[in-house]
């Protein structure tokens, strides 16, 4: 039950049409979830969100699959239920095996716990850790 | 200035030395970090989070630098400052390239974006997105 | 699902009904929201919170759509889906227009994103942004 | 380096040093601490904290070390540097001993791994638990 | 709707099997949770967790109510669902009372209210509340 | 201590440059804050966050100081020293005053605390704050 509502396809204006008509295009689907959809009550923001997307996921320096890997992990810890879920759906779409899956929640736990560590004992960061 | 002491090899019991001797072969250092030597208050709890620690982010399905990254992803999510720290600059010494930082960065920033954005519209998750 | 009963005003004792009749009175209609009947379980919290709220939401220097605007952002942070629909909802009989709703989506968007870039970099406070 | 001024005793309206004078004389002790001092530029605000406050954690069916502990779990967990240092001080205070902090600090990181785990697996909840 | 399948006892291998056989050993109920479940799909994980939340919950320097009054405050902080529920039903199997409940909600409450008055602050941490 | 370095104009190369002339244009001032030196290591991100930013934070149908009011809120919630300094300090320049800081501190601390006891008592959401 969004706070906005969800902009269809047919009820969506040109500017919004053409960015689901890229993100179709992209992922080989007809299929737009409901992000897209909620965000499309913007579309100048939906049209920059989709962009810098497509360029932060893009081909880099580190592997499709660990990116969406990593936006799990950050979509854990700032609690986000539909980003967990929906970065867990494309990491499997990339391939993640239910192996990479299972090491991915235990670092995700074991970070968790750290920090917890960490921040009970307000540990100070050693020098070394400094970039000089 | 942590909530606890800091224990140093020389006040350190036995149990203490012999993980921090790990600590030590394992990477071939005698630098053991602020972290350890505020856990090795509680030795028990030391051993058990080392030992942990080795198999989580030991060898695996995920490469060592991919679980370096997911690490870096977790803390800064949690505010951890000691943890982004130390763990950057262990994901330098596992290989980790300026350009790969500049990418894991922009990832970690655009995650808590779309992290911001889902859940100031609460977006239901597609069904499609569920396991079956 | 809430851990504890919501408390209805039949079943409510005289301390919680002057709350909610209070309550009904501020806001022109009958409806209790949940969050009341949750808390009504410890009276004099009720008493507290209503209170308290009733000052920092009311009439100041900053006005009232504004400040559900910053109780929306937080709330977000937080990631408290109850308190992003209510804060949401009031908002919206405060006066908030689906521009503003949409400006107001992309700063949290934003804010949130650099939280994280900065976070990530472990940025220092600069000098001059320090107060004197 | 806080965002507002600190106010100092010598430089406090009545308001507020009637507050001061308070907390000095239920702690015993002529220190206020800085949170306090931030607080007295909204000299009604003042009021209220330090009145819920002694409210919250004052006598009960929760005794006063197992309060401070709890305020420790929270504090650390929402990274607050200045909370987890001054409740870690008072619950020493209140008697917290060696064995007891190491207890808290491991049950606080336990329960962020699981926290973690929870989220990265998006557990349903038992219908067993839910208040019938 | 988990990210991951639930395991039941009948498809579980002898590993995960023994460990649903400890834990309903210790509970004396042949009830197994979601969290179990889900965490089963990786056997040394779920092994490794059981048996160190035996020994971080179990008997202490700090009461078994208390431990989870403190594991429901990280939760809490952390917004996660689940874990506030199945730890709310568990210190109440541990006899959590009504009142014990109140104020439990209300610590956690003004823990918030002041991480967040000190953070918008900015607060310096006294001197005086350091580990010397 | 950052964990990049920190780009100096000096040091720029030309895309950098020109983003760094682009704000002290705007801002009417020689000086860059270290958020932008930080970023300034990935010219390509440094000039999208720049774009954003002025889009975001510019003109439109809620007033600048709100904008940055929110900003505080969020970076508060989330535990972003660097962003809380930067944007108070953002919000006195643009004519924040004592009492409005203060409303906004009494708010933000509220808002956390109403946040802390919803979760902690899972209240779902009324009925009447969907969006239909």
């Amino acid at each position: 039950m969004t706070t906005v509502k969800l902009i269809e396809y047919e009820d969506a204006c040109k500017d919004v049409r053409e960015i689901y008509d890229d993100i179709r295009k992209l992922r080989g689907s007809d299929f737009i979830n409901n992000f897209w959809k909620a965000l499309a009550n913007d579309p100048s923001q939906l049209k920059q969100i989709w962009t810098q997307l497509k360029i932060v996921m893009g081909p880099g320096s580190i592997d499709p699959l660990t990116k969406e890997m990593i936006y799990i992990a950050v979509s854990v810890a700032n609690s986000c239920t539909y980003c967990t879920h929906s970065h867990t759906a494309q990491a499997r779409v990339k391939g993640m095996t239910d192996e990479q899956h299972n090491e991915l929640i235990a670092i995700i736990g074991m970070a968790h716990q750290t920090n917890g560590l960490v921040t009970s004992m307000q540990v100070d960061v050693d020098e070394t850790f400094l970039v000089k």
